[in-house]
């Protein structure tokens, strides 16, 4: 077998073999095929795409480029959760806390900031002494105790994946579907778990600014999935707007809390219950998604999810108490308030400016090594759809650089758009699931 | 200006500014941009094509990559030609002789057997003594003293060339038109020329097999020499059937004095002449193509090539005897007849095979380093359309390796179709010739 065989064969639309890809995918890891014959082969991938069982075929080789975890000593399904990336998405903080408090297993492996939005480990490190870099024998172990653990990607976890994806970031070949699926997939899967929930985020903060964009990789993860023999669902959802009413590593985690205690804003109450419901209904710890619903605002009211929430920040070494006085979270030292220039209706925002404010400020790294400020970040008072008076504050801006400022108040300012009337339509929060009945007509079986 | 961002406008199909194609070029030459990175431009280039411009601007970035050899201190016009290589292609010892003899210089930089093509400079080395390897002051005063040299590529001219070329070899990235234009052409025309006739191959010997395909490059290298301000024109000639009557080094130095002699095959002495008479008019030694037709058979007939050619082999090393004796030419050992099979006519013959027959007896190389036999090869005794009878030979195997033969001989013997009837299209030798019109358009301007 020759790798420029293999290049052509893929550059002339020609599907290739299981064999073919795992003998790149491996000879790749192992450092015995060049970076230049792989960006080559990246880049025909790009232009040609794949055929579903090429996709299944890549996913699975980089999954099992590494170790994949092995939870069978723990008694209990697995499930997990991930999200394409947007602006205030900070569903995994409260839907981790309250499906392990329902019974099941949470091993979640999860991301940094990349680009205009944020990652969980920098929302989670914004709690003093929170330690997300765990080995896997201490990733095991908190799981063992508490349901859930939250921690990196390791050296062990997928390494075809993370050299694939330092390649594709110099040669433009990033924004692929097929490549962002085998990427997401295979690290997803290597936790070992059986069941996973896919929030695919489009709108104005999404990577994928389309609806069709986001759905047709959400059908390539769910297929790719499924044909895993997992239980893999995707819900479209909406990033048209930040989700709830903060942007920013500490000012996100209050904003859990608050929804750990039964309030915080609608929409990410409503999205946290539904990504849940999900997760407890394919880890078959209900009978049906509405059963989830109710099991999940069960966890809430009781306080289990909170509970959970406490238990887990002590385990990973950080203060426990934040929970109860969200006032020992690191608060930015000044604030600013960014008012409607006229009367009218929000009719639209332009949201990755907003994620790109957060950097700005400080809450973002421009190179890997870049420290990050945890305190800085944006509220928003208005939805799309909102009525605003002149002068009303539209969001406000907290900050400790003085002289980050004047570029984040003109990025804020510009990502308003107010008319006279009320937008004719509301975009609607969860716009479709995919999977969903693959995942009920196949459960009988499972 | 970042290297990813281009990329990503190739990708898209966006048209490369020559400022972009010009920092992608020198970066790379100078080492400061990594080969992964130009081997995913090259594939992208490679599946979504370049502007006639991005072309232009590429061939002329890789051509100011090295030295431009500057000739005007010899006082003359300076003219090449260049094949895309085929089976028996030995028109360049013929025709630099007699362009040189006619008064043009013919600074001819020329390559290595490719594939199942033969090569210039291994030709030349089977002329004992015969050195291509000439320094760039030496390749000047040989042409200084007799209007033409022969040598091979060096390091000062086009590196961009030659550091992209090792790249696509392994990247399954030759087979581009584009690609294969700027590669060709940034060479030749470092050569300082201001004339250059492309014999561009077609047919089951050529890399092009497909008329069309040739036609196409072509196109892109005559409308890119006159861009950068150059009199070009390609002949498509036929390449369904070795050229002359024999393949191989020393076999067809041999056939090639013949010509010089006024005898040799027909269609060998035609398409030398053709080229010639190009070579003569676009250099402005003739007023017409007719005109150069009649003074390159003149300069046959007077015997002026014949002693040219002994002129140049003995400035560079050879001895120039063999043109007079050409027994003292190295020849194999033993040959074998292949026989016709049947009676009938010739209606096909599998061209790229018979130059994989000679590489099969030692003639052609599997790696850069290997050394090869000079004097093994093959003799035609049919054309297409010829009357053959049972056992009347087809060709003639010069080995001087036993244990080849076999390979070479099925080779041979399954390379010859034969039928009831003759064919009913004779193929024409010259097919079209692309570029005239501009070329005679744009005379008297020059």
């Amino acid at each position: 077998m020759r790798v420029i065989d293999i290049i052509r064969k893929k550059r002339d639309c020609e599907e290739l073999t299981r064999e073919e890809i795992a003998f790149l995918v491996d000879g790749y890891t192992r450092n015995e095929i060049p970076d230049y014959q792989i960006s080559a082969w990246l880049m025909a991938v790009w232009l040609r795409g794949m055929t579903r069982t090429e996709l299944t075929a890549l996913t699975e080789t980089m999954l099992y480029s590494g170790d994949v975890l092995d939870w069978s000593s723990l008694p209990g399904k697995k499930v997990d959760k991930h999200s394409t990336g947007g602006v205030g998405d900070k569903t995994s903080l409260v839907l981790a806390p309250i499906v392990a408090a329902a019974g099941l297993f949470v091993p979640m492996i999860s991301g940094r900031g990349l680009g205009h939005s944020g990652g969980t480990l920098d929302k989670l490190e914004s709690i003093p002494g929170f330690n997300v870099n765990l080995s896997l024998a201490d990733f095991r172990r908190v799981l063992r105790e508490c349901g859930l653990a939250l921690i990196g990607q390791t050296a062990e976890i997928a390494p075809a994946d993370k050299k694939m994806y330092s390649l594709r970031d110099v040669t433009s070949t990033v924004d692929s579907p097929n490549l962002i699926c085998a990427s997401i997939m295979s690290k997803k899967l290597a936790e070992g778990i059986s069941a996973l929930v896919l929030d695919v985020k489009t709108g104005s903060g999404a990577f994928m600014k389309k609806q069709e964009d986001a759905v047709h990789l959400a059908e390539l993860m769910v297929e790719t999935g499924q044909r895993m023999g997992k239980k893999v669902v995707a819900l479209i959802t909406d990033m048209d707007q930040p989700l709830g009413q903060t942007a920013g590593h500490s000012l996100e985690v209050i904003e859990s809390i608050e929804v750990l205690n039964g309030r915080g804003p609608q929409d990410l109450r409503t999205l946290c219950i539904e990504l849940s419901a999900w997760m407890l209904f394919l880890g078959e710890r209900t009978t049906s998604v509405d059963e989830g619903k109710s099991l999940a605002a069960e966890m809430i009211t009781s306080g289990l999810a909170k509970d959970k929430f406490r238990e887990v920040i002590r385990l990973q070494g950080g203060d426990p108490s934040v929970v109860d006085q969200p006032a020992k979270l690191p608060r930015a030292k000044s604030t600013f308030e960014v008012k409607s220039p006229a009367n009218g209706y929000i009719s639209a925002i332009q949201c990755e400016n907003l994620g790109i404010a957060c950097n700005v400020l400080g809450g973002g790294r421009e190179r890997k090594e870049d420290t990050i400020d945890h305190a800085v970040g944006l509220s928003f008072h208005k939805k799309i759809g909102d009525n605003v008076a002149k002068h009303e504050p539209l969001a406000t801006i907290h900050y400790n650089v003085e002289t980050r400022l004047a570029e984040a108040k003109e990025l804020v300012q510009g990502s308003y758009r107010i008319a006279a009337e009320p937008p004719c339509e509301q975009s609607k929060l969860v716009k479709r699931v995919i999977g969903a009945s693959q995942v009920v007509a196949g459960s009988d079986e499972r």
